[in-house]
């Protein structure tokens, strides 16, 4: 049977001060809703299937180039970081899945799989990491990897990738996540064609050891840790790529990883029209790739990318099945909090774009009525649809109010006292 | 025999003023670039075989939505804007076509000819415009031109397209250029994906009527006039364009066209390589797209995109012929002026291009010497190769100094007493 | 009596069909929010007594520097105007007073009070305009207007300041807002010194004349008209403006007048702090000054606008009162709809800001509990306010549903009909 | 006598190669500026007096938060990093202090003293860091430091920057340079006008105990290590500090902390005009705060700051008088090569500002030839002034060459046989 790292009994007697609140405001808003044509049950139902995967690293405390201030109970390996994902699943329903990084998470296949089975949780998508030196390589990865100049290096890189995929075979995992660092900081330090082509042929190499069900994705990002240019600096970029290395390449957005001002669900559109969207990697920011909680700063920005991701689903647009991930960095709350929080504000994003009456937005586009059109967005959007997460959690045994249980329940003092204190003052790594 | 606006007599008189100063400075600037392995008379030719096409809207003031404050001796049509354009080609020997913009321009086609004929010149890409409504129109593009739900209004502008195609075909032109400013304002006023269907289904029509000689260039722009979502929004969208048109379909690049930071010079680089770079709108900006003159604001900008140009002609990649056209708004300078000036930064960027020491620069990159790659890039920047361009000019019979000689002609003082003024304050067009 | 420009029975008719379902929701809320220790009532009370200026300008459809599209029905005069305002006012209750444009509503003052008063309409800030050249007028605002090289120049764009403020005391209006174009389009064109003691000198004119009771607004804006330098660019050369100029100065904030992801919520906070804060222009934005509609982009980022503003109203900051207004550009809709949905919004804002539990959010703070500070913010913007406006407008006299009663009116129609089209395809002017 | 440490056989044997070109190309542009009015002497003399502070901090390899590879021949300590700062020095005359960061560089004072004088080296400002939890230190920065919302935490602050100026006095420092790194990356979690009031309030403590011939710079950063907001966030915050402070303290522009498509030199010129400039942290930026090397990306920027500083300086501005340093982050390139290149691009900079024709300019302002403007400047920045340099290099006992000199010496591999390796893949400090 399933553990849990938090009592059964205190989850329930947090729910239970909170039952008749929340059955008065989901009546309520069920009746609302109703005279807008839509089953609250039905809303429920789909929000209570729907998960989000967490990364491993995130249940660690981030940082800047500057500092890095961890916490108390910082987890000390990949099995504390299973156990506090554990918690944040536990409370939301909403994580059941894990996205492991290598070789950070490195151990016993075997041992991976138990550790995460004992809690009911799976493996979600392998990361590689060739944007750091590691312990004992060979070739540094100071000027690039899988693009790299240097053969040798470029086939170090490759044979990292071709293990993370080993090791997610015996995980259960169905998919590889590519992201490198690659890239310069000085007009003409880099060859841009002839990297790109470096890239390309490094990829083709990764792609050949994917098996049949497995999907390959990769990441685009504008900038650091390169200043001047990335290999795969936006989703031209990695559309190009996806083209290039076959029908299991897709391509990752990260909603962090864009120009300023760039209109990002229209890209997700792009790549959904053109089959080559492969999935999420959440998170929101003002500045840049701030990797803030998602939908912290811009709530309305991820109900659009939703307000896509359901039009798509419900025009039944073939091979359409995107893979959703959180990927931010906690300098100031504690991880398993912000994860929660995060994974609640995904699920509270499809659950507003569920609510968009989309006959009478078709009808506005066509008609261009842009005034009713935005208001018919907006509409979903102000729905205080909280009541229906709640519910959702509440039916498939989570917590009312997961950040309010999970401080009554005094896992972190408890982790801190078993966890001995990371020491160090060097910059973050996330 | 080829006509001149303005008398050569002058042009000599302001060149003899000069002639001593430059034969020393070019003499100087020939040593120096021989001890760097460099012919100066070798880099004067390229120089003076370069030529770059003068959008014929550009001879007259530009405004802003805000207004337009004209000139004397604004061009009241057509012709007048052809002698324009021919002053400044008679004074750089850099500009010797024109490209047009329908209805703008629309006259006779002969006349049109023999107009551009007389001074030399002739017709670079034609210029369609669904972006305004235009007097007898039937159907308003307020809502969209190529993308539009409306079948009869897109309609109408693929046939204005069609009509743009049979002009240019009598002026001898080889290119459609075709902007839309198809978008929306409010999310939810359009369905990303029908709308991108629409375009796509309106363009393969028009490239159905595209001569075999000829080239289609699609121009991407991130916003303006729409300022929420635009149909062909950035480079990604239009290489998917190019690709799903066909062969003689290219992307056309303008510099002022992309998201705050973009590395323009990459996507150049990306273009080239995957064979859909068809040309440049060159201009600068500094907030967004402000066409403002190229060159005036970021003159290493323009240098690292001519690097990437001369980059893959030395390589010879196949098929890389990129057309090059002027698109700038003058507001506050003699338009004349600001173009002579500008088709000068572009062939000084050409120039500096192809002092860059190639070899080095290629060894550098090899060995990630990014310091010594980027002062390669550097040496070639700071080299001032004003005497090269005059001397360029001189041996073209245009004037060692364009600016100077235009000023000593008197001619806009003439236009001015020939062009009735233009009155009005409303906002302006470019 | 107050005249209306829509019949009261339509009114009624229309709010009769929505009253019920009104109440069910009201009711609803009302329980959430006494569970929450507020008073739901009292928030409407608020919400009622709220009011944000209209610009007169902002009735008529506006443009861009490529093409203005105007619909039926457009304004030909202010007095037209004046009636457009008095159906947004009628229908939201939320907009009791217009804000004129000199000299684009210059008409005879008594009759102008006439016109508002028919209406129960007053007349908020007026507006100078020395960033277009105005038919008969002596020297041209080309080259600037307030900072102009010229002397002469100077003083007639002062002389057009003192004639604004000259009307608006006819009017009833108790402040001058001044918004220049003055700038540079190159590096060189202008001296940044020198300018903006020019600007300064002159505004010092301006406020030497301003009636005791009266404030002056600045408007600082980061580009545009001007492109590559502003005289005004930002709230840092505002703030020295209102300090320069003395007690009665202060500085507007336009939303959408400031670099890619500046915190605008912050320099509001910096201005009350320091005692400089005027007023707000709202508007919402993309990618610069789009002029878009309030809250249709980005609906949180107005929210924490006024949680600054409820923030300093409870701290009962000295002197505190800003003026508010809204400033957008129309261009696809219908520009009553638009200010309607826009009015609201910025009421919605404000209700949102009010529902702020202050003392969790101060202790929050206090104990940099960062995750739950942002949820308690969250969860005064989640809260859907949309029956309080409703009702608070039901209650005064409005409509329930503005957008829907106005489309049921038939007003737009009916003005189409009485209104001669009007013709051109110029840029737009906003 | 100084030491130095390179040889000075091996300086003059790389010059001698070189001496012969130089003087050729010396001679030509010498002419050349004499034809434009210009001694090319006094240039050399005004450019061999220029000195900019080099960071002990920028001898080490920087990182990111994702990595740092450190070289070879790391110095281990603030003794290493003043020999390598000699270096610098020695090959390139321009760089004749260091400045300190504390705790960084902490060392008894006058075994520090000693250090720099054997190389002739002196301090410039002291750097507090209070952006980082150093060892042993009691209370946590990770929610902030001079504007903590505990006291105690505020006092170590002010008391550690207090520290710094007892350190400095010993070391013949005159200022103190404070940036911090509070802020908030949630709306909510900071009060702005609360937090700003204990920063102004903490700094007054620190400005009561400077001493009377010092000055205190504050820096202000938009964003990093803070997401959402930051305490110092821009010039304007900045000028409210200098101005609230009093008369010593000033404002410290740092190239790269600004929102995208600021005008930079506009700032610079706000900040001289109201008597508040302090001085630069000069390095270059693609994307945000990338602290690329100095004039690598953008040069022209750099030259349109001097054009402000060399303007303020000719019209003899009261009280100016800004400090200049290097502040880059080396993540590719030999820290030494880089900061030898960039100061002289700070040099380069600094004489193209010095060939302006002033008087031209200013004509063509008055007359808003904006045309003329620009290319006056433009004029300037063209004029390869790099015979210029090398000359003043000559002349001062330096190289023609910093680099090639450098790295025919062989100091880095020297040091890196004297210096153990540095382990350790993580983030990276800078």
């Amino acid at each position: 049977m399933t553990e849990q790292p938090i009592t059964a009994d205190l989850v329930e007697r947090e729910n239970a001060a909170r039952e008749t609140a929340l059955k008065r405001d989901y009546e309520a808003l069920g009746e609302q809703l109703d005279r807008r044509g839509i089953s609250i049950d039905a809303i429920r139902d789909r929000v209570a299937a729907f998960g989000v995967a967490v990364p491993s690293w995130g249940v660690g405390t981030g940082g800047t180039r500057f500092a890095r201030f961890p916490g108390p109970g910082e987890p000390r390996d990949i099995f504390d970081k299973i156990e506090d994902c554990a918690v944040i699943h536990q409370l939301t329903r909403a994580t059941p899945t894990i996205s492991l990084h290598i070789p950070w998470d490195k151990a016993e296949p075997e041992k991976l799989r138990q550790a995460a089975e004992r809690f009911g949780l799976a493996f979600d998508a392998m990361n590689s990491n060739t944007f750091q030196d590691h312990p004992g390589q060979e070739h540094s990865y100071k000027y690039g990897s899988l693009s790299h100049t240097d053969a040798a290096t470029r086939r170090q890189a490759v044979e990292h990738n071709l293990e993370c995929i080993e090791i997610g075979k015996t995980l259960g995992s169905k998919a590889l996540t590519v992201w490198i660092g690659d890239g310069s900081n000085f007009p003409g330090q880099s060859d841009f064609a002839r990297a790109f082509e470096r890239y390309l042929s490094s990829m083709k190499e990764v792609y050949a050891a994917l098996p049949d069900d497995w999907r390959l994705f990769t990441e685009h990002k504008m900038y650091e840790p390169a200043f001047y240019s990335t290999v795969v600096q936006d989703w031209g970029t990695n559309y190009m790529i996806a083209k290039e290395l076959g029908p299991k390449a897709y391509c990752l957005v990260d909603l962090g990883h864009h120009a300023p001002n760039v209109n990002i669900e229209m890209i997700v559109s792009r790549l959904i029209q053109f089959g080559k969207l492969g999935g999420f990697h959440f998170n929101d920011s003002k500045y840049g790739d701030d990797d803030l909680d998602t939908g912290s700063v811009d709530p309305y920005r991820l109900f659009l990318v939703f307000n896509e991701l359901v039009g798509a689903e419900l025009r039944n647009v073939a091979g359409f099945d995107p893979a959703h991930m959180l990927d931010q960095s906690h300098n100031v709350t504690d991880p398993i909090e912000s994860l929660m929080v995060s994974a609640t504000e995904v699920t509270r994003a499809f659950a507003q774009a569920l609510l968009v009456d989309r006959k009478v937005l078709a009808d506005c586009q066509e008609e261009n009525d842009a005034l009713m059109a935005s208001e018919t967005l907006k509409t979903a959007f102000r729905t205080d649809v909280g009541p229906i997460l709640a519910m959702a959690r509440l039916k498939s045994g989570g917590a009312v109010d997961p950040v309010v249980a999970y401080r009554a329940s005094g896992y972190r003092a408890k982790a801190a006292a078993e966890r001995p204190a990371i020491t160090g003052t060097g910059g973050g790594i996330v």
